[in-house]
């Protein structure tokens, strides 16, 4: 699946540590991928080939994975906004001043008020958003890092700014976005979305989410990755009111028309899978698709792999068993 | 190709930063890959597989870029070694220590004297290798850098250790590096490989290489990317020469079953073009072969795209022609 989490805005995402794997292709053969030098360029790169295939490609029973020193003790920081243009403008001047927090995360006001409802946590219940970060450099690096992120934070015209180097003070920071799914989880049955954004239109993604939650009658809290334009839109619905489930379902159509608007992808780390299958066109286009089923019908010719994955039109029985499976979870 | 260069060692290689390509296929349609976004995972990864892939899946007409900012003005650093191991010592020291400097370069005593002759720069012609590295973090970083690498370079037991960040200086110490190709040329015509190794086996390569030369009575220079372990041995032979002609190939293959039998590959950035068509299965495997040439056959059947490159079964005659065309480079 190629997925990622929360440190990706410094450290890439699983394809960049996966070296080599072995694959039982769909005829039974066992295939071998990656080598064990730096550089090399015999052979088509078939691992990030089938990292990220979703299981369509081959059986992945084996992978060597790339290690890296454990990082430095980290330094967070929170901060609240009045505004999303504000959390968006922060986001734009980290990436133009070239700082590379070790986490910089989103939450907007619903996920506030829901973390906030569950923890107790004395959240800003009137921000618009609230922006949590880290840095894991070290030392005084760590210090420049979150001294200038803060002074980022206090020019947007944040509320609120906050950092602490005590590792137990800044789990708690950080359990308030951690706690974000759970808590929207107790709202009602979820549909999680899976939109990157370029990192200029965070800010816009928000407000249009927000837009898209009011003219459906519905709540979508939005939390993610604001360090990579990765955001996690949940629609929150009752599956016992059918009204609320056609309106959740068409939501989550609209967020994803939304990203894709703003120059953003459908999925970001979780996959087409079964959800976005009539999706994935509408964002690769009609030649790209075609190469992706030359390749997967070179590769599976009687479609043996993860079948009706990815490919094939979705229906509404299949969004209904999806939204079965994420309430079940 | 996915050719690298000096600063693969910290910067990686062409491929990470290719963000998008446009594609013309086989069958003249016009192919999009890659997105705007950091991370994304709607569709293979479709970017990766046509860069490096040497021309053989479809025409590359545009690619988008990434840049970084300018590196800072660099510290240089030049050091000799009367043996291969001490050289290699460095190297991995360099690796385990986490040190990353932005270039380490590495020139065999063949290459050295080569190089000197040339330029008259008074190297030291009995090392049996001179590293050349630099750091371009910037300030005290950079010194900071260099000066571990100095230590590292000293606890090896290097004969000689000098580093200054003086640029005209600096450019004058990788001057010896820049020319060691060229210097090389002027001996006869030559023979360049491409064979990448883990980065603890450059010593055993080199001294590998050596025996090749030996053995097959011919000189082989080798220079090389020491700071990721790619290598080019380069064969230096008369072409008028019969004897000497075949001697050469025999040895440039010989240079080729060393760097596999240390667990490398064939070719580090310079691709498998005519030359190393046998040798691509050897490396690879049969599976992997077969994986290769199904997707190959299902984005060009007709097999119109780069014609008999990378795949097909190498001759006398394709190997004397590419000869042809090395002497004539």
């Amino acid at each position: 699946m190629n997925s990622g989490g929360l440190c990706c805005v410094k450290y890439g995402v699983t394809t960049d540590y996966v070296l080599g794997l072995e694959v039982v292709l769909a005829d039974g053969r066992v295939l071998r991928t990656g080598r064990r030098t730096v550089k090399g360029v015999a052979s088509y790169d078939l691992t990030r080939l089938f990292v990220g295939a979703e299981g369509t490609l081959g059986v992945i029973t084996e992978a060597t994975l790339a290690l890296r020193p454990a990082p430095q003790r980290p330094v967070t920081l929170a901060a609240s906004f009045a505004t999303t243009a504000q959390t968006g403008q922060v986001v734009e001047r980290v990436v133009t001043t070239g700082l590379v927090p070790s986490l910089l995360e989103v939450m907007d006001r619903t996920c506030i008020r829901a973390v906030d409802d569950l923890l107790k946590a004395d959240l800003d219940r009137d921000a618009q958003a609230l922006l949590v970060a880290q840095s894991d450099a070290g030392g005084a690096a760590a210090d420049t890092e979150i001294a200038l992120l803060t002074r980022i934070c206090e020019e947007a015209g944040a509320d609120f700014v906050h950092s602490t180097d005590d590792p137990a003070e800044g789990d708690l920071l950080l359990a308030a976005r951690r706690m974000a799914l759970p808590a929207l989880e107790r709202l009602g049955t979820t549909l999680l979305d899976d939109v990157a954004v370029p990192r200029s239109r965070i800010a816009a993604f928000i407000d249009g989410c927000d837009a898209v939650a009011t003219e459906h009658d519905l709540l979508v809290g939005v939390v993610g990755h604001a360090g990579d334009g990765n955001m996690h839109p949940t629609v929150i619905f009752d599956p016992g009111d059918a009204g609320q489930r056609e309106r959740a379902f068409a939501a989550f159509d609209a967020v994803l028309a939304l990203g894709l608007s703003l120059g953003g992808t459908i999925t970001g780390e979780h996959g087409v899978g079964l959800l976005k299958r009539n999706w994935l066109e509408r964002e690769i286009g009609p030649v790209s698709l075609a190469v992706h089923r030359a390749i997967k019908d070179a590769l599976d010719p009687a479609g043996l792999l993860n079948p009706g994955k990815v490919f094939r039109a979705a229906t509404a029985g299949d969004l209904e068993a999806v939204a079965g499976l994420t309430a079940v979870r």
